[in-house]
């Protein structure tokens, strides 16, 4: 098939269709259906789904692993969103605000298993490749999401730290994505890392591109109220790099850090971001990790049109910029 | 080998051992070796080394999955201090209170997915059955705990409700251990199924005991302050059998759970289960289901001496309320 749409409806499709116990476990399994059905991109699964089609026309076979790295993914989202108090998430209360803090713990946990479990599902001979990616690339999540708590707390963080940082959170479960999609559809391991590259550097472009949207995004395409990020003093790509350019206007927006969040201080640092030309310095980012991401494709040995395939994923998802 | 004191040093030598990063990501690691170095029995990994030497002499090759159950039963405890808001485990401070609540949510995520790899390092051709055999029972892990949470709000718990109950939080992993090390060994399905059995009715006996001991243990050998249970009104296995008995003395133990927390709580409560002749129903359960744990070593096609081996760890573990 080739075409994006279907392998996200595919993905969601499937989703749907989970079976989850009820009766006296719907205290467990409810929260992780309602978890599992917000919606969204399917971003992570639709990479994996692309990625077996086009190594091997084995999408039909990827699904589990795909729904099992979505499952992963919204676990992560579950955690996250206790960890950081957060009580909407795509306009739906979080399951902690829905249910309770310790609901959204153990439901969490049980979907990193239960994500294992279908990520498992693959042919024997490819079995421990498969897992240990999904591991590697899991403990990498959590020490993206530690160095991203830590930052909070420091003054300054310098630019590689933040793209190291941004890697590890974002970019290795898309690498990983990808890398397992192709394993499925029977890529050599050549291939597969050229796969693992990609997704890795597409997630570093599309982060950067989130961290620019909630600045200077359009607030119905984005899907949240612009800003947020500002009023929280989130070390973004923006901030981080507007600090370590150092002078007065890097002075100007420390000073602005120390405002009450509101629209007069989303106003300012937005200013003070638009004097030092940070938008510019963002879409150069955006371009050169996409750039990254396309080369990785084009050293594939697969064929023409299907490269094509993963560069429309690219400009897809770093076209919201433009 | 075949000395329970000898696995048990085996298993925690390995984790005194084991090495995490430091440096930027200690903040993630040093939370997981400290609950890692708690001590305490060390009876899954026990368990598993045991079953693997019996099998095919095999203890050495084992280490790393009997971490790995160590790590997954660590990883339970740092996420049921969070749901129970408990600040001291084993006489030290849980790691969300001497760190924080994110932090114990983070890096308890983290040690599920170490511990899933620590479990995937066995042979290519028990690989599968090894990995279902863990991501199942920690499935049943999860079902024990959540029924847990649910039964502090009923008003009345069915005594086979709870066995469930205790069977999945408790059972199922002590199963688990039993099974991937009888399966590292090189034992058949058959004998593997058995002492899956065996291990999961030495976890219903050792919880229904370690219920008996809150109440009517020794302090200095149980290891923390007796009537804990009876001050949270917890449902345990000498609340249900007593509440589901009815009758005059049942009505008395439901006014009392209205009592406030304190000595004079636990010492009516005590005397309500002492009318009720609660203590004997206990003695009488575990010796029923330590029974069954022998009966299922029994069947298996292992020589009497290493069956022995396993009868002397129902007694050493059951020992304790003698």
């Amino acid at each position: 098939m080739f075409r994006i749409s279907e392998y996200s409806a595919m993905a969601e499709a499937k989703i749907r269709a989970l079976d989850f116990p009820k009766d006296n476990l719907s205290g467990l399994y409810a929260p992780i259906a309602y978890g599992m059905q917000a919606g969204g991109k399917r971003l992570r699964p639709t990479l994996l789904l692309m990625a077996a089609d086009a190594f091997g026309d084995a999408a039909d076979k990827a699904i589990n692993p795909a729904v099992g790295i979505e499952m992963f993914h919204n676990f992560t989202l579950l955690h996250d969103d206790v960890m950081d108090n957060s009580d909407l998430r795509r306009g739906r209360p979080t399951v902690h605000s829905k249910w309770d803090e310790n609901t959204a713990i153990l439901s969490g946990d049980t979907m990193l298993t239960l994500a294992t479990k279908l990520i498992s599902d693959v042919d024997d001979d490819i079995l421990r490749t498969v897992i240990n990616t999904f591991n590697d690339q899991a403990l990498r999540v959590y020490e993206g999401q530690r160095l991203d708590m830590d930052f909070e707390s420091k003054e300054e963080v310098a630019l590689d730290e933040y793209i190291e940082m941004i890697k590890a959170k974002t970019g290795a479960l898309l690498g990983g994505a990808a890398k397992i999609g192709a394993l499925i559809g029977g890529a050599s391991e050549a291939d597969a890392e050229k796969m693992y590259e990609f997704g890795l550097m597409l997630g570093v472009a599309f982060q950067i591109e989130d961290d620019f949207l909630d600045t200077f995004g359009n607030a119905d395409t984005f899907g949240k109220p612009i800003g947020g990020d500002i009023n929280n003093n989130k070390k973004t790509f923006l901030m981080v790099k507007a600090l370590v350019s150092g002078g007065p206007n890097a002075e100007a927006l420390k000073a602005a850090l120390k405002m009450a969040a509101g629209p007069t201080k989303v106003k300012t640092v937005t200013r003070i971001y638009e004097a030092m030309g940070i938008a510019e310095v963002c879409k150069a980012e955006v371009a050169s990790y996409s750039s990254k991401a396309l080369t990785a494709i084009k050293k594939t040995s697969l064929s023409d049109d299907r490269k094509d395939a993963f560069r429309k994923i690219i400009e897809k998802l770093i076209g919201r910029s433009k």
